[in-house]
């Protein structure tokens, strides 16, 4: 596990910071696998990486990308932005999340960033103090532990059950929280295990996070990418059980991560985060960020206001396909398990059957040989924190997506131990 | 001075951390002045904050919009970058600075940020470490106070000295450097004072900094605006002397500061940082930060090899004709003086006589009520580090600035002590 960085204690943070593999680290090095070794006969097939513009299957919005265009050639947007964000890009922001929420955001709560990413660094740094811990969902996201390592926070992880839909594990977290806690942090819908919790679950999630003293970090990264008939229902609802820090971006509903425009948002109805201190803390800290292009943020109200409707559903039609492809696909492969048909988001966790594979070690060794025999990029599960598990993105064009599964069934099955049957 | 955040030891971060007023917080507070309790009957004039294009004295490159146009509208480049930066970008940017340096550098020497912004802190916090100490100048950038105090990195500061062109008092240096110093920072061309260093000085920098046992930080957001004849050197040109972090951005050379494009680069030709644990420990950073937007810089190569060079003419003429209207206009004002005339960058440091002043405390006293009464911006010099003195930006359009200098005059005159004369 210290490979992927699980940090269990705030001391020596550099070398933990330096332990800590990214998911992009790994795919770099699949990557490096593929031209390494492999024979270059087949075309390389990622499944690996959250990043549907890599194909034509997930398009662009015109209204976005013209908005984009129109704030950049109008010239009034090359100069400086206050470093918390445009105001109009604020408050574009506030009205689009209060739409869901039973009260309503102010600007101020808006604070613009590079993506999700920045966001996740943000909230973390913006909750460091020493000795602070922070409760962490396994499988995750590897980026909260990259940034917990460097802002000096100890990580906590608490168990997502497959059994349950990859519900939090409630208890675990009552056990693991103590009054060094700084927050509770939960990503719905699910990355990298496909769910979306239901409006109970979030509920008693944000009961447990009131009973024990902390706040809730949300990442709704993939907020809105519910295909299965499930609602996305955002934390904000229960804001005013528990302070709600939201994170989220452009980059997934939009399809336009390149774009790095996100945001961290204080769902607070009840004000804790209203304290001044806490607020200029906030301020001071925007203005070391740099923060999107300006023009970027100008164009964020056009943006909300004028994204075709048809725009979302295409993208939510096209994720449920391809999820649906890709379970149906995994269903042909015994070797791999897949507990729970994902509801949304890009991804989905699938267990390995290793007892019915032989001269594959672990899932590292099982991604490794894939990329090095298929030229398939698998995320291997403990990047994100489950050993022997393989996370898959669906979220690719469905040719593309048979094909790579196809090749993961041939490659399991030239790889399957020859007396597996007997064994089992 | 506490108020400027000169953090003076590396204890209650967070109370430093909110103790300290950027520039931009001054400036929103004497905008506050002016809209509170100016009576509105004169426009606003800004000489505070370094951002040429409020004004359209400093047009945009038709190039460098053109190329950022077209890397949006090719639909190519909405994906994730890769953290450290596009490896186009990169290589571009490496090309550029390796222009001017007696060596090459590679395009991992160059990371992507979002402006010289980010990279200031992305430098603060890389070499941040428990007891480590940061050699800044006074006057200078609080941001790098800012940073410093979250990141937890103990100021110390050396006097830029007006009377030998505002050169480094490098016998300070060495009187503050210690073991536990882990950069000198410079700015060149330089910000407040907008001095230009010889080759000479520069030299004598990078061996101080080598005796003390220390790296170069070297500021050069306003790399190449140099205007007086003195040439502009890059302190990289001095990196197989002591290492140097330059820091760079295209926010004042191509007048797009909101387009967010800056750089953190490595000179170091002997090789300091080739230490991999120090590469992975950069790499792992710039994960968590996300970056500017992916066709930005994708826009990089097309905006360095094709800007007119009659673009960068203009801004070079335009800056010396602005620079030397206001150096014309402070010479009719006896209440400040003007120890040196700007070479270089978009700022200069003037002092006040407050001894012709009635009714006038101090620097930010004389900022606020100018503020109210002419509804003229200009920051006091306590922000940046020097009391009772002001930083005024040149860089914007003449007649602004004529106008703003002549409210400056008749205020003083208002404020004159009547019996000035006799009581000197």
């Amino acid at each position: 596990m210290e490979k992927v960085g699980v940090a269990v204690n705030s001391k020596n943070q550099e070398s933990k910071a330096t332990s800590t593999i990214t998911i992009k680290g790994f795919m770099s090095l699949l990557m490096k696998s593929v031209d390494e070794n492999g024979d270059g006969s087949k075309r390389v097939i990622s499944l690996g990486m959250g990043d549907p513009t890599l194909t034509t299957y997930f398009p662009i919005s015109n209204v976005a990308e013209k908005a984009v265009a129109e704030a950049l050639q109008s010239h009034r947007f090359r100069g400086y932005a206050p470093t918390a964000g445009l105001p109009q890009a604020r408050i574009a922001i506030a009205e689009y999340l209060s739409r869901d929420l039973p009260y309503q955001l102010s600007s101020d709560d808006v604070y613009i960033t590079c993506g999700c990413t920045q966001a996740i660094d943000v909230s973390v740094a913006m909750l460091a103090r020493p000795g602070a811990n922070i409760i962490l969902p396994r499988p995750g996201f590897p980026l909260y532990e990259l940034s917990a390592s460097f802002r000096g926070v100890e990580v906590r992880h608490y168990d997502l059950l497959p059994e349950k839909g990859w519900e939090v594990d409630l208890d675990a977290v009552e056990a693991l929280a103590d009054q060094n806690t700084v927050a509770l942090v939960i990503i719905n819908p699910g990355n990298p295990c496909g769910n979306v919790y239901s409006y109970h679950h979030l509920e008693k999630i944000a009961e447990t996070a009131k009973r024990v003293g902390t706040i809730v970090i949300a990442d709704e990264v993939y907020g809105h990418l519910a295909f299965a008939g499930k609602p996305f229902v955002p934390m904000g609802v229960f804001g005013s059980i528990v302070p709600v820090l939201t994170l989220g971006s452009f980059s997934k509903r939009w399809i336009v991560p390149g774009w790095r425009l996100g945001w961290f948002v204080t769902n607070d109805p009840s004000g804790t985060f209203r304290n001044p201190k806490v607020d200029e803390r906030f301020k001071k800290y925007f203005d070391l960020l740099g923060g999107p292009a300006t023009f970027i943020q100008a164009a964020v109200p056009q943006i909300i206001e004028h994204t075709e409707k048809v725009f979302f559903k295409k993208t939510i039609d096209n994720l449920r396909h391809v999820a649906d492809i890709c379970c149906k696909e995994l269903k042909d492969i015994p070797y791999i398990i897949c507990p729970y048909k994902p509801e949304g988001s890009m991804a989905m966790m699938v267990k390995l059957n290793l007892s019915l594979l032989e001269d594959i070690s672990d899932d590292i060794d099982f991604c490794f040989k894939l990329a090095k025999e298929e030229s398939v990029i698998i995320l291997p599960g403990t990047a994100v924190g489950l050993n022997n598990w393989l996370r898959i993105i669906f979220a690719t064009d469905p040719v593309a997506l048979v094909e790579g599964l196809k090749r993961v069934k041939s490659f399991c099955e030239r790889h399957a131990r020859k007396w597996s049957m007997t064994t089992e």
